[in-house]
């Protein structure tokens, strides 16, 4: 490339030069695994941009690979964890939430509570080692950074911005019962028709499926303990006043949602809720050579790749051979990640692959279906390329996932622990054969590649608006300053209600006592 | 310009020769005056962009001018009005306005429903010229248009929309009470902190402004009487089939809104609303000589500039004796759009003209303020080159709108009917001298200049989405397939109490009944 033409470009990556506000100093709290995957996209685009980012981790996170030169830098705290502490964790509450029993409703939830304090107690610990950590604390203190990009999968990040007096942005997916985007952010999502995430409904509920979701949202503000008391007591502690971790959450500049209305449900938002689902999606990259030959011996029958994402790469051996006899029965060939012991029942026609190129296969032009878990980087990269799914959900927003694919028409689903080979084989012909699944994958496709701009343009885009001005307070509801009776105009009713009561009141006695006077008038003419 | 670059501009121009959808055609119900100058700018770009747009509009209009060459095409329809009872009924509903009675609130709004009315009446006369006139209904047919852009302000388009079968996108501003977009296009606006328009309330309300805002809201839904009954009765016959007009309203595609953050309070918002305001806002152009001198003569104290909007060009000799009388004794020299007699008053340093290039004038280095009526499209051009402002509002939304420049601090508001020359000059001082007026006017003017895609290419582009999609479906709400009290689950909620009330009778029968058996074995017991 010519030296001019270098230059050029260079100056376009480092754009935030030109850009009145300049190039700013990112913090960012992560969480790890999938959420990892897509946030580093961001600070990828950030770091090409000119911005300095700062990865907060602990020495037992997973994520930091030093090995990796990287243009990100990570900020490792040491903490009493260890990498196997961290991992083991990560596992035992996966392996609990996929084999929950999930036939009543009440254990479930109540197990998935149990999840979820197991799992913020965790994170409070990695919080602590940080917040508490004075000379840490003095040293972000000192980098003067512009924003915290904080991952709102585990608390922290909120905590970590108030204590270093700098505006926050939210990456999330979800929280549970949407509990967080509806008491913290102040979305509004009526439950007659945004079915609540967990709940596994469509937009279009019959009316006992607006029973049960109402049901549910209703168990999620009132019964599901959320695990916010133990964070109250450190918020107050680390900020020296008394402070609730839902005030602190309330704070967000930005919500970047990692959905889009291929996904959604179309439901209200707010001017600071920012929608940027599959800003981590990107043109296939060619294949390595091996996989590249296997993909074209398929010859018109193409490819099926097969993954239960980054987080589950095993499974029983059972379960295992239940599926590899399904899949051997495919003219297709297969692509499936698995770090297992090969199965017995493994067709000729598939190849267990320790890791693919997920994205590149899916955007092979042999690749006919995808069989997957229904995490959202997987399924957005499905979209991204049109590919009809076939969903075996795990545990987290993955049944909820797939239901919406489902809905949407771009998906079959089928329960990971009771399916025969014969469901797996069925579900995959349908979705190969049946060309409305392709139709409808290719429809969410053009959905989401027709937006005015890139997801990851706006996400970057508002995390840079908010360094230039300290915050995005134009886009702040201003219901953020209200109690929630205030909030639904309760107090206003009761005083609309008891000035027509008194009213009603007055004018009865009044016409009472006339009528009296009447009365009294009258008899009295009467004796006269 | 060489020619080569002549045809690749050219190209970049017809784009849409180049997207998936091709080229498409238009056909536009317009409203005249302001809310033409703003959609013209739309009807521009995708004239540019290679779209065939068609104006559909009476022989009586006044926005057609036959004489003006334009790529613009226009399909006139007869009418039993001319251009001066168009203008008449114009002229008559603002004078109406700008002077009823603001004292009591129902005497204010009964006169307000009179206006709405005869000013729709005024429009269902047009639309049945064109609707019920087949041989233009056949014309139109067979031109196989792929969408209508339709002026909310006066309905008709909905229903054309609904006889040529093809999807329709809303240009609106504001219904009243925001009724259309709350009824129609499911917006959901809590009265707690979204003030209703026509309250000239802010986001920040005390109790006693709740509560007004309440009645408000009540008071639009509940006691004023919209336009619907006559044109539900129009749409049922043009349609053969009982159908309301807010039923054909709510199947509007997209909701271009006429307004962005920088000018609304940050309330909640729907996916297929889009903020558009401010689109037809550009970087000034030089001034015609003699203006140019006469600004440069101002020197370091700059010029005001002064504008009542399109359709206010006149006043009482009094008032305007009043105004150029204040002006007469300000520093600054100003520019008054003003088409009356000479005031007796008027200074050396205020020159008076029919028509001004009021964005030239609002961009140009010398202008310190602008004094305007607080349409939607004169406050965004001032919003768009940061200057400060004081409001004179007459009638529609403009108090409103002023209303919303005060709160941001960057306007004085005044009432023109009462207003003496010192409230005038004071105000034109304080917004002058006061920096913070220039400082708020600047930071809307970032906040309106930094949007990730500008509001016309975003108004263009849902457009083009709408017509190479036969509509947005995927950003369509589920609230409207709900009736009223689904949308609020009032039956879920019955049901559920019905449930618990069951319950708790069923289980007090029990305990009874238990209770009574064990007391009669007691008696028993010890009678044995």
């Amino acid at each position: 490339m010519p030296r001019k033409w270098t230059a050029v470009l260079l100056l376009l990556q480092l754009s935030c030069h030109f850009s009145p506000g300049g190039c700013g100093k990112v913090l960012v709290w992560p969480t790890e695994y999938s959420h990892w995957i897509n946030m580093k996209t961001i600070l990828d685009a950030l770091v090409q941009r000119g911005h300095e980012v700062t990865v907060l981790t602990s020495s037992a996170s997973i994520l930091v690979d030093p090995n990796k030169p990287s243009a990100i830098q990570f900020e490792i705290f040491p903490t009493s964890l260890t990498k196997d502490d961290f991992e083991d964790i990560f596992m035992r509450l996966i392996s609990k939430w996929t084999y929950m029993p999930k036939d009543t409703f009440f254990t479930y939830f109540s197990l998935l509570q149990d999840i979820i304090w197991e799992y913020t107690d965790f994170v409070q610990i990695l919080c602590k080692d940080v917040v508490l950590n004075k000379k840490l604390m003095t040293k972000l203190q000192e980098s003067k950074f512009d924003v915290v990009l904080v991952d709102a999968a585990g608390p922290c990040g909120e905590l970590l911005a108030e204590l270093l007096k700098i505006p926050f942005v939210y990456s999330i997916r979800f929280s549970v019962g949407y509990t967080i985007e509806r008491y913290s952010g102040g979305l509004p999502l009526p439950p007659s028709y945004v079915p609540v995430i967990l709940s596994e409904l469509s937009d279009q509920m019959t009316f006992m499926e607006r029973v049960k979701n109402m049901m549910y949202v209703l168990y999620f503000d009132f019964w599901f303990q959320p695990f916010t008391e133990k964070w109250d007591q450190l918020c107050s502690k680390a900020l020296g006043r008394p402070i609730t971790l839902f005030e602190l959450m309330g704070k967000a500049e930005m919500w970047l949602i990692r959905t889009y209305w291929d996904f959604e449900f179309p439901h209200p938002l707010l001017p600071n809720f920012e929608f940027v689902g599959g800003l981590h999606c990107k043109p296939a990259k060619p294949l390595p050579k091996e996989m590249e030959e296997f993909a074209q011996s398929s010859g018109e029958s193409g490819i099926v790749v097969f993954s239960l994402g980054s987080m589950v790469t095993n499974m029983t051996e059972e379960r295992a051979n239940v599926i590899a006899s399904a899949l051997a029965q495919l003219p297709q060939k297969v692509i499936w990640r698995y770090d297992g012991k090969k199965p017995d029942t493994l067709g000729p026609n598939t190849r267990l692959y320790k890791w693919i190129p997920q994205n590149d296969l899916l955007g092979h032009p042999k690749t006919k279906a995808f069989i997957t878990h229904g995490g959202t980087n997987g399924i957005y990269e499905a979209i991204y390329h049109g590919i009809p799914m076939v969903g075996l959900p795990l545990f987290a927003d993955q049944p909820d996932n797939i239901a919406h694919m489902t809905t949407k028409g771009a998906a079959v689903r089928l329960d990971f622990n009771t399916i025969s080979s014969a469901d797996l084989l069925s579900a995959l012909k349908t979705v190969i054969t049946d060309p409305s699944y392709k139709e409808n994958a290719m429809k969410l496709s053009r959905i989401h590649h027709e937006q005015p701009v890139k997801p990851l343009d706006r996400a970057v885009f508002w995390i840079e608006f908010v360094m230039r001005h300290k915050g995005a307070k134009h886009l702040r509801p201003a219901s953020h300053d209200l109690s929630w009776f205030q909030y639904h105009s309760l107090d206003v009713i009761g005083f609309l209600l008891a000035c027509v009561a008194t009213a009603t009141f007055v004018i009865t006695k009044c016409v009472l006592f006339c009528c009296r006077k009447l009365f009294k008038t009258g008899k009295k003419n009467k004796r006269e």
